[in-house]
């Protein structure tokens, strides 16, 4: 049977659960490699893996799943009610993704599946998820070198005039057409005082001289994401964003630096928090976050108590935003090793100033 | 107060209840014209209706919003435990979208509201939503017009050589630059034998002469979408494919011809099925689909008794699949009149051959 499910039959087996319905496409695919835009449901039961979907997709699971997998296709079609009662006999305690599952699935479930005992699994396979496997790692890697070479580009290709769009655009294209399957969320272009903007929506607000812009982008290869933030200057560095840079540059260095197997996010949150009080700043969202197949997933490097531990993969992403004026994000997609952390994302993090004609 | 709200609760008090809990964004979009990107929820209680967000959004709401709405925006900061068991306070009955909440979600809303009876309401607003006034459907008009326009384009583009991704990218970018805001799903573009799965997601695979090559594509606009899908031909149309191709676009216009008002979505279905029994095929997926801010809403064009109504906007997409080898699908978006569809997609539905060099 394959690695992932067995080791989340042995979780399952730890809460006395003997059964899961596995319904979160992302869980899917990080369960089975089933690409998460197909529809199906994987049932772990007691006797077997199963994978309930419609004949639409057959053709795309049987290149995907293996012998090895030992999942066993159906098509819903092919099934009539006995056969879902049977799925799950002799199964005393089944659990269901409660954080994704809508009400009105669960009572479909309890009732098709006839589950007396249908009960959360608080996200048991996202926590499974946390530490990164070998070919996990790798395709993170992949996804950020992707990342590092579209930066490039991008540097290469941003002019006086354009608009954030244009900007937002071509990193999309550029991703598309370089090896990754898809932007991990939407580009993020902000330029001049829309760089104020944590969450900004690249607009038609067209670059001038003189302008931050906060580019944070991200691909996806192979389903899996990568993370990256800089913010770079048109033609010349303001003087009033070099100290706001130095201490975003430097609070994100010391980050990287302290993060390794059993630091605490807290402390790591602390640290840049504290820092940037000093200076008159504040840090107004979290440090940074894991990054997976979901470009926000487990950890959450926030203000809990809570240890890393080696191959976990995380964001070190401070920044400071002065509304109206400017802002500055740095990030990079790292990974947690036992006595340091490996930077993923390599691209140059001082000052990166545009000067295309 | 707005007439959508206005309707929704002239419909809650038909069914007994005294409020509603709006989560899903696309029913906030119907309702209020907020954006489905926003995050926030929308309350309908007996004293007033309240939507509670974040500040992050504070700017855009209070330019959506006007006083005409007669809706409070909150900022869920300025909320405090008591503030939300005061917002349900003698209503006995209140709604939620059981189809949209997570299990978790749902318990959570009744904890925090107080809330004794919390109902499902089997889709109150996506049945709102099925007759379109005359706003929305002029948004969906001018979404197919993009869809047509991009489809003269992309029949100029095409060449010997290019990937199904890079065709696929091209139609993203057309809309995105002509007006729309985005794509209504993720574009498909099935080449070859690709084009023999209903659901192909585009690939690396060149086009060849002889190909067939099926675009199902749509945009958005003012969140309203469009859907149309054609199977087109490289140089030349294979003898083979012609009579499966004849087939297909015989039944698409039969299916076109036959909605009106009180047309049965079932009749429709076994018309089309039973004309693919005769020759040989099957009818592997439901014949069409409601479209509206949503991409797939109510009605469901399939098997189920159901009669069509004016101002209904639906699919007609009936299609032939041979694994391994091909596939045609001809797709409009109809609008449904007294006696009549009205076709808002209008490309051409012949032989279309591409010969760009």
């Amino acid at each position: 049977m394959n690695e992932k499910i067995k080791e989340l039959r042995k979780r399952l087996n730890e809460i006395d659960m003997d059964g899961m319905i596995v319904s979160n496409p992302i869980n899917i695919r990080y369960l089975t490699g089933i690409d998460s835009d197909i529809e199906g449901v994987l049932l772990i039961t007691n006797k077997e893996n199963i994978y309930i979907t419609d004949a639409r997709y057959t053709e795309r699971i049987n290149r995907i799943l293996t012998i090895d997998d030992e999942i066993n296709p159906y098509d819903f079609k092919d099934l009539d009610p006995i056969d879902y009662e049977n799925m799950f006999m002799f199964c005393n305690n089944v659990g269901f993704e409660e954080n994704y599952v809508t009400y009105a699935k669960y009572k479909e479930y309890k009732q098709v599946y006839k589950i007396n005992n249908l009960l959360e699994t608080d996200g048991i396979i996202e926590a499974q998820r946390i530490i990164k496997e070998p070919d996990e790692i790798n395709c993170i890697q992949r996804a950020c070198k992707i990342t590092d070479e579209c930066f490039e580009h991008i540097c290469k290709f941003i002019k006086v005039g354009m608009t954030e769009k244009e900007i937002a655009f071509e990193i999309e294209k550029y991703f598309k057409t370089h090896g990754a399957e898809d932007v991990s969320f939407d580009t993020i272009v902000a330029s001049g005082s829309n760089s104020s903007m944590p969450h900004a929506v690249p607009t038609d607000r067209k670059i001038e001289e003189g302008d931050p812009i906060t580019i944070d982008f991200g691909c996806k290869y192979n389903g899996y994401c990568s993370d990256m933030t800089r913010t770079i200057f048109v033609k010349y560095v303001p003087e009033g964003i070099k100290p706001i840079y130095n201490l975003v540059l430097k609070n994100q260095k010391l980050a990287l630096d302290a993060i390794r197997e059993n630091a605490n996010t807290r402390i790591l949150t602390m640290m840049v928090e504290s820092d940037f009080k000093v200076n008159g700043f504040t840090l107004d969202h979290s440090l940074g976050h894991g990054v997976g197949l979901d470009i926000h997933e487990r950890p959450f490097v926030g203000k809990k108590d809570y240890l890393l531990k080696e191959n976990m993969i995380i964001t070190d992403e401070p920044g400071i935003y002065l509304p109206g004026k400017f802002g500055v994000r740095i990030e990079d997609t790292v990974l947690v090793k036992k006595d340091n952390a490996i930077r993923l994302t390599e691209s140059n993090k001082d000052y990166i100033i545009i000067n295309n004609e």
